[in-house]
């Protein structure tokens, strides 16, 4: 909020869409709800899972851009620090307390780097991603002018088609440079396989995860054979952590979406055919809506529209309810196909986003609420950190 | 930003993507570009057709968000203010400075509607769109706690298929109601057609809009024959403003994008068939990305996915170049097919958003540009102003 328009006080609606100790239904739509119990139901399940297959757990803080959310899943979850996709991020997470902070992605424009090699004066083991040999010698700069050490994880791109290197010659190539650049740490290996998470079969999944493995494993005994074996081998997501946990070769998973869920990895399926929303997770992520129109008989007219939320992984469901459905997003409106009228004006409803990652993203505030009161709010503090 | 983030100083690419006088070149991508010498004659053309016209031009707010460029539009461009779709985001005008504000959209949360009635205090004329009896009596008891008085138009879905009601009978109904409510004026008529602004064809556009001002022209009849003769009928949009224009029945546009142009806009065509990004409006509004990986030969990674933009309308086109096309887009990447080998790391291009409105919400700054040097910095003031 810019000066020019701060108000002189604290107004609901205004600054904040609801205050602690609120009804739940008083919280002001659109907005961003957490149920609380949910939530930590989530970060213990999986924080359990990790501990018990001897797995650091470096939950993926892009997805929420959250300092509340990362300090709850490491004192619940045993959570070792985060990950995160940009240097604007990891300051965030890094002044917020965050000791252990991995940028999952390269950094290559000079004012990153430059930044970036300011992180651990933070006191954050600072860790960064690197697929090109030009990078290695620009970090090792950035990170001599500031004396500090940054350390690297090379990564491999074993199946999502973005960033990272595709041979094991590659990899060891890359680290080599880095062990031998001065401020500059080999660590270790990234190796997030983005995208087969969403893959609605647990075969389809596994098929695809198999590819990855041995690809890692395959560059782990290229590097024990230069006298580079790495300390920590980094990925796994809500959609696969149970095969990297399980590879005998990963030690480290960065899961996110786990936490919260949303409507498009609710519908793929576990080992049995299950949705994993109906058991694995719960949906712990709601964008509180109101009626706000319903001048025709059959269609009900929402407050959360394009501006709330992103559709890319398409529409939101109606949490609760298979009377109503919503079937068109824009900007401000959603259309609620409501054939019985069973909705009317002021009616609020939970939608379970299409993707929680970019719709956190449009939003200053998540409303924790427990058992109908609204308990905390918490500023995504990261949202906007893009550059 | 919260205060646990705060720096102590500004730090450029931390708090903000660029600083005033520096280079093009040296802004901190993703980030929101408007270019400052097409922006203002954008903002000149549509103010002088306006005034040629006869028509009042209460700009649509919503689609920047942005205090400063309204006011470009008034001191520029003749508007005479105003609209968008939140309490929140009219909150913000009126605090901004602008003296007639709309919203352009339904009010039915007590909370929101008691926030509404206290913005005539700040010196605004607040006008609000009414499709519903039972608003009338809500609106009106807000306004007298505050004594204030509301103004009210009657919308009239003419096509969008959202808010607003259908035949003339409601709207001489709902308007004797607003008449005869203590605290309340009945204003006139709201008829924006959103739902045709995206037709390609002029041709399919022009079919669509005689519906709507057929309409129109009935419920004013309707409207006159009562004694309630409506002071302004407001609607039109980028892809239809002539049409209300020359209609004999409007008064008032609501353009928008015309200001920033966007990928989705661009491609509907003019009388004369050609696209309405290549004459009739300018691109002035532009995502800058930089290219971050290029580990594949015939793909190029850039810095701006899902959280610097929004999809819904398509995916960005890559200004000025042929060669290469953004062909994918996830949480933090860009996929750019570069077969060619055009590209390399640390290349900046300027895309052209699918969709200008979500992808401004995204954003805390519009850097403006002109002639190659950072000229200044505006916040987007109702950013994420959605409740």
């Amino acid at each position: 909020m810019n000066a020019q328009t701060k108000p002189d006080t604290l107004v609901v609606g205004y600054d904040v869409p609801a205050l602690p100790g609120m009804d739940e239904a008083d919280i002001q739509t659109p907005c961003l709800v957490l149920d609380l119990n949910a939530l930590e139901r989530n970060i213990k399940k999986m924080g359990d899972y990790a501990k018990a297959h001897g797995m650091r757990h470096r939950v993926h803080g892009k997805m929420h851009k959250s300092v509340d959310v990362a300090r709850l899943q490491e004192t619940l979850g045993g959570a070792i620090g985060v990950c995160c996709q940009k240097v604007s991020e990891a300051e965030v997470f890094a002044r917020g307390g965050i000791k252990d902070v991995l940028v999952s992605n390269q950094v290559r424009d000079p004012l990153k780097m430059d930044r970036l090699a300011q992180l651990p004066k933070l006191g954050a083991r600072t860790i960064v991603c690197v697929d090109d040999l030009e990078n290695v010698a620009d970090l090792s700069q950035a990170a001599q002018k500031h004396g500090t050490t940054l350390e690297c994880f090379v990564e491999i791109d074993c199946g999502a088609g973005r960033c990272g290197v595709t041979t094991t010659d590659a990899v060891v190539t890359i680290a080599r440079a880095i062990d031998a650049a001065d401020n500059l740490k080999f660590t270790g290996i990234q190796a997030y396989q983005g995208a087969m998470q969403h893959i609605d079969s647990y075969e389809g999944r596994k098929e695809k995860l198999d590819i990855a493995i041995a690809m890692v494993r395959d560059a782990v005994e290229g590097l024990k054979a230069a006298g580079l074996e790495p300390e920590l081998v980094s990925g796994g997501g809500t959609g696969s952590y149970y095969f990297e946990s399980n590879s005998g070769v990963y030690n480290e998973l960065q899961c996110g979406s786990y936490a919260f869920m949303d409507a498009d990895y609710g519908r793929i399926l576990d080992k049995d055919g299950n949705r994993i929303d109906q058991g694995e997770w719960e949906n712990a992520f709601f964008l509180f809506t109101q009626v706000m129109s319903h001048a025709k008989a059959d269609k009900a007219i929402c407050d959360a529209g394009l501006k709330a939320q992103s559709v890319d992984s398409g529409l939101p469901f109606i949490y609760g309810r298979d009377d109503v459905e919503y079937i068109k997003c824009s900007d401000e409106h959603g259309v609620i196909a409501d054939p019985d009228g069973k909705l009317k004006v002021g009616d609020k409803l939970r939608l379970v986003p299409g993707h929680c990652d970019p719709t956190a993203n449009v939003h200053d505030w998540y409303v924790g609420v427990r058992n109908g009161k609204v308990e905390t709010l918490w500023p995504v503090s990261a949202r906007g950190k893009a550059y």
